[in-house]
């Protein structure tokens, strides 16, 4: 299926004097999308939204409702890219007061990780590369990623399927595409991203769904050690859902019956 | 003129699937060009290749230093900016093995700052965006650039003429689009880049030449305490030469003996 540039059918070509080329300057969401649906759409809105308002890009958010809908209606099934940017200008890093923000949507097929991540859950690669700590970004999912990437690198062997990252204060923080939840004492517990990390779509509708089910949360700061008394380990996103982690360097962890229960409301939030 | 990607003239246009574009994977070089000659060429290709290992792309240098000299000689003057990224991959920070570099060359008219930045000297506006500390990445040129855009936008005013940048741990650091040298008793000090910043080409030709004149320099972290401290003050980069500071924040400094010596080589190496 065709890109979308601004809500029109483009042959994979945007312009060279995107600020988002140039500079990262922008946002990105991506949605998984069944017979038609964006999944979870009013939260990657309202991220988007966050994102938006912190960097100051003056989006219509109407108008990308409403193309993310269409957009998805002709995908039928697959993964939907939302690249939003601050738009063009000239050389600097200062913005042009008339930049108009703009709107890139691809569509990729839906992601086919092994069946058995879900099932018996995943081991964790012990990522070198740490995030640094900038708390302006932390928590939006903007272009700058080249963390992720040189992580992403370090490893090939497919028996990881994650990786774990720490910040450059050592806290552990997140997986390269995953957020993360420990389970201690029947109490979810997931990492503060107020420094760094990117904060998932489907962390937030697990954290959701977990106070509507009172089951205790904790927002909270995470030590390695920390990890070592985890009853339970998993990771999150929004198109895979949750995978139990079974193993992270000399640490292991069932798969319990907490991480059961979410990925089973994972689950239902990806279907339609 | 027409820009350059992948050494063909196109309309402005390059590839929606660029990792650029996706995550800011890549590196740029801002090269002054003067009569067909792109200006410390060889320091360009050097900051450009460092990056290249560090990040692990695989670009073919010697291609790229013929096409900037080619695309140099077709300007005339102006500024050449050079996009190197990874290439396009499929969705996901992993790149593609086969991923081939994209070179992207682009055009711009000479930059028109007022002649009183570089006489008179400049004012800097004290940016509260911190810059992270990301050892992995300090010194390169990357695509990753929120923070200085976050910087830039938060004066208009014209009075100042450029921003000084801390790092999160409250160190000097660098200028939104320039790095920073401290005059004290006949010494020169600029801070270290090993953590954050951008290792300017200015900066390396200033202490290569500081060096060949047995001008003591001194590479080292540097505090808001020091700046106070310091006889003179100037910044650099490789578009303007040098413009001495003569104010920020509340303090202010003489337009020095050793910064107009300076001065004076940058303007050496910035004519043909």
């Amino acid at each position: 299926m065709h890109s979308w540039v601004d809500g029109l059918p483009v042959d994979g070509l945007s312009s060279l004097k995107d600020r988002g080329l140039a500079y990262g300057d922008g946002l990105f969401e991506t949605i998984a999308v069944k017979a038609g649906h964006p999944l979870l759409l009013e939260l990657h809105l309202q991220r988007l939204a966050l994102g938006c308002s912190r960097l100051a890009i003056a989006a219509d958010h109407v108008l990308i409702r409403s193309e993310l809908l269409a957009y998805a209606q002709q995908m039928g099934d697959g993964i939907l890219k939302l690249i939003l940017t601050r738009g063009d200008s000239q050389r600097g890093y200062g913005a042009s007061p008339g930049a108009q923000p703009r709107r890139i949507l691809q569509a990729s097929p839906s992601a086919s990780y092994p069946q058995a991540n879900a099932r018996d859950g995943v081991v964790l690669f012990d990522c070198a590369t740490r995030l640094s700590e900038q708390p302006l970004l932390a928590g939006l999912k903007h272009l700058n990623r080249l963390e992720q990437v040189l992580a992403r690198s370090e490893w090939q062997d497919p028996a990881y399927a994650e990786g774990l990252m720490r910040d450059t204060s050592g806290r552990v923080i997140e997986g390269v595409f995953s957020n993360l939840f420990l389970v201690q004492d029947g109490r979810l517990l997931t990492p503060d991203l107020q420094r760094s990390g990117v904060a998932g779509v489907m962390r937030a509708a697990l954290l959701a769904q977990a106070a509507r089910l009172a089951i205790p949360c904790h927002i909270t700061d995470i030590s390695l050690e920390q990890l070592q008394q985890a009853d339970e380990l998993f990771v999150c996103n929004s198109v895979y859902g949750v995978w139990p982690v079974r193993a992270f360097a000399d640490l292991s962890w069932p798969v319990g019956p907490l991480t059961r229960k979410l990925q089973g409301i994972a689950r239902t939030l990806l279907d339609v």
